[in-house]
This record gives structure tokens, C-alpha cells and sequence, in this order.
């Protein structure tokens, strides 16, 4: 089945090496419908994310989420710059990501436990993608008072917020919105693949 | 077409959310063949990585690899624990994922570079794993050494190292490596998705 967004990435993102479309396809708009989210669908993000790989399979990554129309709402809401708060009204759910510090076994120190939360946040980003909504991470929110606000332990790191929502057309954002709503580029691999030492 | 890990997947994660199976059926194998791979391989395993969302699109993760029987791969290889060298030296090739601390357009502490590069690490194990080849993520090296070694500067960090390889039967395993083949479980949904607040 073809990915919901090849149409929009198609000739965006030329591709030599035939990877899978979920991959390939998968961008992050911004346009929302404004309509509720079930928690089923929820879930099912969730359950991509819950399958990443982790160091000693520790899973680090924790996910707290509020529905929109539902008490806990305004709480993830309210932590967001104005810029955001712009366009996540329009969103079902916002979700706030976060890792725990240490092992949970022996309560040591991780050396992984940001760079394992992002593979978990990428299964669900992926997922969300292949169903058609918008799943778009952010880091314009004040990362301080969220630990507050959600009462997280201090053994815990925030590391993102995520919009997610049914998609809306281009045209129901406002101007300067809609402009940026395309998928965007990447550096070519030679800027990021080295063989061998570090060259830049 | 099938994910060619389904097979060994199937009835220990049972899953009713009907995820990808890109997501739901990569694991991390060991057993490899200690055959050569190619580098247009490798490649596509990279361009997987690079369509990884990342905040101000930022892209902060660095790859660097050594192929089986290159100059490079002594200095990849003499990185790990005695136990990852045990089984690491069947692999094809050895890759080091760093990420820029910095945003690269303004200079300035980047929150997320972790978290966005396990996002790319992600994209690289599900392509990888998709095309039926072992992606095996490490944190059994010496981050400190890898610094030294390949040259890393100073404003970047060191996130984990990846085996990548042609898959051989669990038989090829030593004893003790053969009982760990198989795909891990993990947490139940209730114990990291939280609704609201934060609830251990």
C-alpha cells in the first residue's frame, strides 16, 4: 500500500537506494483538522514506539499525553511558545517524551538514554506517518516548567513534545504557516558519512 | 513482502494494534556470516537515517564505518569489550554514530542532538533490518578511546556503536551467544504511557 504522503514527497526527495517509503515518506506537517484523537490510535503509536531497540534493552523512553477536551489538556498546552500554541490547538493530542536516567536494574548512570527515547519517538513518528496523521516533535516549550507541571522525578529528562492530529489541507493554516508546509530537505550523505576518522 | 525477520517475530509479540511490520519485526541478531558488505549496502542504510526528523532540522548525527578488511577497521574494532568482539568480528562492517552538541547554523547548545540522532539511528536498524541483515546497536565500547582514536572533536559526542552484517544461522553462535538469539520482550503499554501527569 502506498504511503499517505508519497504524493507530497514524490520528486522532493529523489532516492537512489530504494528505501522503504515508510521511511522515505514519512515529514511532519502542521495542518489539523481540530478533531479529537481516539485512544486506540494513540496506542498504536505508542506500540511502534515500545519495539525500539534500547540499550540492555532498557527501554528508557516514557510517554505522557493529553487528549484534547480532557482536563489534562490545558496542562500540555500551556507549555508551549505562542508559535506552536498557533497551530497545536488544531491538534487531538500532544504528547511529552521523556527518559529515565539511570538503569532501572541497577540504578547506574545511562549513557543512552536521550539517544534511546529517539529511536522509540521515530517508531511512533513512523507509525503515525503511515496512518496518515500528523506527528510533528517540537522543542519550542518550556522544558523547566513541564517538570513541574506533570510532576516528572528528577531522574527523568524531558526530551520532546509532539503534536498529533488528523491532517488538514495546506490552506486552512494561516500565511506565513502554509509556506513552510512542505517536506524539507537533508544534507547529502557525503556531509554526514565518513569512512574511517571524523572528517567534516 | 513479508519482513524476512516475521518468522522468528511471530507469537512473542503478539500485538493488537496492527503496527508495521518494518517496526513490529526488527530485532538485534548476532549471529553473522563474517562476510564482506557492500557499500552501496551500507549507503542505503544511511540514506534511511537521514530522513529523520530533527528539531529545526538540525540534523545532528555524524556516521562513521569501517568495512571488514579496510585500514579502518582495526580502530573501529579495537573500541569494544572482549564480549562484543567475540561475535562483532563476523560483522561486515563497524559504524560509530555521533552527534554535533551545537546547532551548526548559529553555534548554540543543541537540547535535542541526541535524541534526534537515536531518531536517525532508528531509521537505519528498521531499513537495515528490513533487508534481512544483522544491525546490532553497542554500548559495550570505550566511548573515551573512540574520541582519540577517530578524531573526534571536542563538540561533538559519542552515542553508540552499530555491527552490520550478513546473517548466519544461531548455530554459527557460541554456546552462551546462542541462548540471547532471539527477539527481546518489552514493557507493557501501562507501565510508560501515562495519561496526564506522570504515574510510575
Amino acid at each position: 500500500m502506498a504511503h499517505p504522503f508519497q504524493a507530497e514527497v514524490e520528486g522532493l526527495r529523489p532516492n537512489p537506494y530504494s528505501i522503504n517509503p515508510l521511511i522515505l515518506d514519512r515529514w511532519s506537517p502542521r495542518s489539523m483538522m481540530g478533531e479529537e484523537i481516539q485512544t486506540q490510535e494513540l496506542m498504536a503509536l505508542f506500540e511502534a514506539a515500545r519495539w525500539a531497540p534500547s540499550s540492555y534493552n532498557n527501554q528508557p523512553w516514557r510517554f505522557l499525553y493529553a487528549r484534547k477536551n480532557t482536563p489534562a489538556w490545558p496542562l500540555f498546552f500551556d507549555l508551549m511558545i505562542d508559535f506552536n500554541k498557533g497551530w497545536v490547538k488544531n491538534a487531538g493530542a500532544i504528547v511529552l517524551i521523556i527518559s529515565a536516567n539511570n538503569f532501572e536494574k541497577n540504578g547506574k548512570p545511562s549513557r543512552t538514554h536521550s539517544f534511546d527515547t529517539g529511536a522509540a519517538w521515530m517508531g511512533m513518528a513512523l507509525e503515525g506517518s503511515s496512518r496518515g496523521l500528523v506527528v510533528h516533535g517540537m522543542e519550542g516549550f518550556d522544558y523547566d516548567k513541564a517538570k513541574v507541571s506533570l510532576s516528572i522525578p528528577d531522574d527523568y529528562q524531558v526530551e520532546a513534545l509532539v503534536a498529533v492530529g488528523k491532517r488538514a489541507p495546506a490552506e486552512a493554516l494561516p500565511d506565513e504557516l502554509r509556506k513552510k508546509e512542505a517536506p524539507s530537505p537533508r544534507k547529502a550523505l557525503n556531509e554526514f558519512v565518513f569512512e574511517g576518522k571524523f572528517g567534516r
